[in-house]
């Protein structure tokens, strides 16, 4: 490769939350690339739209959700091929990924299949984003975090939350009733679910006080074991 | 209070690694504060050096790290104080704090003592600095990773290091023995130490390859049970 491949976290969604270094490379981009997930608009295009060049090329990754493995599996194929003839002809690429790109992101798969090591810009996560805008101390001292899906079979889920003094839950989705649970039954006295912290869409809710049996994508769930700080 | 205090975190010590709305704040700030162990210059304050302004007051929060309880609650009480004094005069305080101020960070002890709540401005944090240099995909899907502090007891380590898919060891210090055992006998194939990232003293060592029995401040160790990605 002559050109380079930088995977760029943009964080959870305030322009302002970008590493100085994330706008550098998107500035400096040829071809920014970004997930389009069920065709929806991309947070993280519209997290750094301000600093793409005119001239770059803007190339959605089509990714639908629900689909079957190989669908998405051969997305990232065809995205991976465009990367890297795009860095072979010379060109700076940015991959652009909500949070962090290395933290649950999709660059992990595109990663995968790149013949080499791509820059990475580390982003601030949608965890602390979170903890921010409460704002709550997460861990001290010798205390341990830990980052849990939601989507856990309940023994893994529990067995997990047992073993921390904060979680952040992702990826609840349609398992709350499940997690709240959980929750409950690990010693979690204190939750609090945080929906697109720092985005103008920003919710604050007490877990006791939400009522629905869903929680939206963009959303998280912050838990402690104590009722401290 | 009229003026308005906020945790500003200063990432992992790559000035690029800022935020811009770090860079803002401190740019804004009539007063920065920051901790300094054992009289050792603050990696915080090197990392936001250049944003400071002229006339901004520096102020140093004394913190011995060995202190007794006692000595480290007064010294926080003190900053407290200023704090609260600088503000209530219509002063912009910028407390910075390296990686995330909530993550760990000695803001939460000062945060209980103010009066009102602080504005909280999240940074990288130092483990997702660590992947980025490896670089390394940290989690997918419906795996977990816990932050776990090298100094727990041997028993609450393991059982931390047994509920998680990948897992980011901070404070292991002279724990290291210790720390390598546990990790080996909870099946952790692969494993990384990486001192300092992002700094111009940045080394990246695997665990195996790593003769000491200790490891120095600003190192971390990053450990998935699986060969994969």
């Amino acid at each position: 490769m002559t050109g380079r491949v930088t995977g760029v976290g943009t964080g959870p969604g305030d322009p302002e939350l970008l590493t100085r270094k994330a706008v550098a490379v998107i500035e400096a981009a040829d071809a920014v690339f970004y997930v389009e997930a069920d065709g929806k608009p991309s947070r993280a295009l519209a997290t750094v739209d301000a600093f793409v060049p005119q001239a770059a090329a803007r190339c959605a990754i089509s990714m639908p959700m629900r689909a079957d493995p190989a669908e998405g599996q051969a997305s990232y194929d065809r995205a991976a091929t465009e990367i890297r003839d795009r860095a072979k002809a010379g060109q700076s690429v940015a991959v652009l990924c909500e949070g962090d790109p290395l933290l649950y992101g999709s660059f992990i798969y595109l990663m995968d299949r790149l013949p080499q090591r791509p820059a990475i810009v580390p982003g601030v996560p949608s965890f602390l984003a979170a903890a921010s805008v409460l704002p709550a101390g997460l861990v001290r001292r010798s205390e341990s975090l830990s980052l849990i899906p939601g989507t856990l079979p309940t023994d893994a889920f529990k067995q997990r939350l047992e073993a921390c003094d904060c979680a952040a839950i992702l990826k609840t989705g349609r398992h709350l009733p499940r997690v709240r649970a959980a929750l409950r039954d690990s010693g979690f006295s204190r939750a609090h679910i945080i929906v697109e912290a720092t985005t103008a869409a920003q919710q604050i809710v007490p877990l006791e006080g939400y009522t629905d049996d869903t929680l939206p994508y963009f959303a998280l769930i912050l838990a402690w074991k104590e009722a401290a700080a």
